[in-house]
């Protein structure tokens, strides 16, 4: 069988089930593939006809008379036949089709005749004639890079970026993106995502592989209910870690859990703890729910490995600095940056008169006193200390500081830096809530991460070390 | 010494270095008493006269010719000698201050010896005249039933509410209130807020036993950094458990927490294991965040206690039900209800053929099928039935689903269940992103708090039930 490749680079695409409904995935699909820019031909099928989003509806697949190498299914499983049928007569004519989307519920998850029937002869059809088929049951497809969007998740921000992510859970996949969405500056960005639902043909394995094989990819990050393989799937996965980080949201950690994967997705989730023993085995990362998965990706894709232990702290509030500590000290990865006398005097002097320097170690209170330059220029001080290999950044917005200017600043110093040759990971948590979408957007337009608490950007810190030690220890 | 009621009732405000430019704190203040309401005599003082916001600007305390219960003060550590000169002239003449905030920093959390002499003079002056001091370096006070907030947080919601909170950091309050004010619905309610600063006069103890004892109160959170007394800080928050939940977020959890602590508030920090002993004992709840922390004074706030371990997951998708089944049976705290075979039945009615009902028990995945009806139908059977004790509830944005329609049918719902007698605790997770913040805002505005993932809304049940447990013991 060929490889995944036809899922994301078909030239033609038919979406079956077509339809001006605008609360019916027939519709979105259509929507998201405009959205995303396809552009190498998008044709709907629908018996009825007409037009939808000025597009000319065909009556199958079959009266297409243009190439088409991918066909999304959106129409209730009982026209299976039919469409089977359809996709037939397609192939004995032109025998263009490479690969099908099956986005329609109701096959072998029904765990019933009638169900899998349907999906055996829908797999049967593509496996006979060299079609890779994703699904049925599943949210489809999305390549940011390949202009391609098969879902039918409504408000995805088509941007740009290196993380991919491979699940098999649709809603979590949803989830995932929506959240993304509505990050300030209006996007994460991603490259490759894929949802395997019933996995009829292409499973977990072969998709993870193939996202992280895929060289835009500079962060995996995968949803795992559970696989009948599981040391294929996890030997798959270590492959991948080899070369670039994994990010693991492994669900069914308690029995409870692994009973309640079981009866979604019918897969055996297998014991808990050899998969975390492997995991750690092959550096690969445990994220312990969406947010942290979401966390560890953003900062994995944007910011480079620390180099070492030495982690700076430096805060304008005392309370959250203190939570940033805890959190920090709780792992032993880490010690406190023992900046050198000439580091603690240029704080001194770019810092109000009142700021705590380095009392203790590695940590400087810069106080509610500081501004946007005070800011700016105490973490410049601080990164160009050999000493200091990752910089937790925390500031709670105030009547008296320019965010915005802020971060505007440090997105100038940090490129500025960059041209010199020091880069290194900063891990800025600007709280709270709306008052810091507009510093937050410019930092994360400009490709920095923010994190909504010190704790939180202190365990996508922590991922990332686990991560360069595993690489250093694999060398 | 009175109580701290002054703080609260005080008749008539007096806002030392008032200004007009908008990034100073002594214009935010008095922007903050008016859009609180406050409407018992409010009095900008600064020696250059004219007018803020409306209001004339007086040269000095003693030359407001109205009742002065009050005095915040947002002018320089520097001043103090003059201010206290003011406030003594006035109490000579008129005798009617009883309450002093004191805003501004570059007090004894300096560390030298003009800070401490500034200090020294306040609190002397104060303690001498019976009036209430707090602070200095704090962030002030809030109080939504007596219209009151002299504090220089910008965009608080002023919406009145039974959460009180006490924090030893200004930042993790304001940090707090401004997440309260950004939530859907535009404001999480809320009865008293006090920052204690450098708890020259009134402390984190007295803050909490008055904050504790107030009617209005009906959950209380605290943000601990530590105390000389940690005895009788964890004591009187015992006493204030035994009446109303206590929810506690103590840092310095780890040694170089605690140093960091220390170093910030000069407190010792104690052992964090002999604190969390104690909190165990008392039936304080310890949150690990101040994500947790907000998301369980929300519940306490809003919704009854669980009266049994019987617990039913409704999701309408599979992977994000796992995510929750997973994380509550990490603790040992909960059953899955066992559900009548006439429940079943009537869940069986009520939701779309492909649902999956109590397989496991406990558990029904509803499908992304499921529109609005369903949830509410769904969540209305497993409510009536008596095995249920707390319902968690998942449901992913969906092209199909009405979102808000559903908010609105949940709470028209819930209220019809509770004129019956039927008042159990329901944990929403409405995932994810802008695409429900119309739900989550209706089900807010009705007083039903909605929580960011599955996980979070387990760990807020798990709080309630672990307070549950205590007052059963304890009665």
């Amino acid at each position: 069988m060929p490889d995944m490749r036809a899922f994301f680079d078909a030239k033609g695409c038919a979406v079956i089930g077509a339809s001006a409904n605008p609360t019916k995935a027939g519709r979105q699909i259509l929507a998201n593939m405009i959205a995303a820019g396809y552009d190498r031909g998008l044709f709907p099928v629908n018996a009825s006809g007409g037009e939808i989003l000025g597009l000319p509806v065909y009556a199958s697949v079959d009266a297409i008379d243009a190439p088409v190498e991918l066909v999304i299914i959106a129409a209730p499983a009982a026209a299976t036949p039919d469409i089977v049928a359809q996709m037939k007569r397609r192939m004995d004519e032109r025998g263009d089709l490479r690969a099908v989307v099956c986005a329609a519920a109701g096959f072998a998850e029904l765990k019933n005749a009638e169900g899998e029937g349907h999906q055996a002869l829908l797999a049967g059809f593509c496996k006979e004639n060299g079609i890779r088929l994703l699904g049925p049951n599943c949210v489809g497809v999305i390549d940011v890079n390949n202009k391609i969007d098969t879902t039918f998740i409504a408000g995805t921000a088509h941007v740009p970026g290196g993380i991919s992510f491979v699940s098999q859970s649709g809603a979590v996949g949803a989830w995932l993106l929506m959240s993304w969405a509505s990050m300030p500056a209006g996007g994460v960005g991603f490259n490759k995502f894929i949802t395997v639902g019933n996995m009829a043909d292409a499973d977990i394995i072969e998709s993870l592989a193939h996202a992280g094989a895929d060289e835009a990819t500079r962060a995996l990050g995968v949803y795992i209910e559970g696989s009948p393989e599981s040391r294929r799937l996890v030997e798959t996965a270590a492959a991948v870690a080899r070369k670039k980080p994994v990010v693991v949201l492994k669900v069914g950690r308690t029995d409870e859990g692994a009973q309640a994967a079981s009866s979604h997705t019918g897969s055996l989730a297998g014991s808990d703890a050899l998969y975390e023993g492997a995991f750690n085995q092959y550096g690969i990362v445990r994220a312990r729910n969406v947010e942290e998965l979401s966390d560890t990706l953003r900062a994995f894709d944007a910011l480079p490995l620390p180099k070492g232990d030495g982690v700076f702290i430096l805060t304008q509030a005392g309370g959250p600095g203190i939570i940033c500590v805890d959190e920090l000290s709780s792992t032993n990865l880490f010690k406190p940056s023992l900046v050198s006398d000439a580091t603690k005097q240029a704080l001194k002097e770019c810092l109000p008169p009142i700021a705590s320097i380095c009392h203790p170690e590695g940590h400087a209170d810069i106080t509610a006193a500081a501004g946007a330059e005070h800011h700016v220029r105490s973490l410049e001080a601080v990164l160009r200390d050999p000493s200091v290999h990752a910089v937790l950044f925390i500031t709670v917005a105030t009547l008296f500081l320019d965010l915005a200017g802020m971060a505007r600043g440090m997105v100038e110093m940090i490129e500025r830096l960059r041209k010199e040759g020091i880069d290194k990971p900063v891990f800025p948590a600007i709280l709270a809530g709306n008052w810091t979408q507009e510093s937050r957007g410019i930092l994360e337009k400009a490709g920095h991460p923010s994190f909504e608490s010190p704790d939180r950007a202190v365990r996508a810190l922590v991922a990332m070390r686990r991560y360069s030690l595993f690489r250093e220890r694999s060398r």
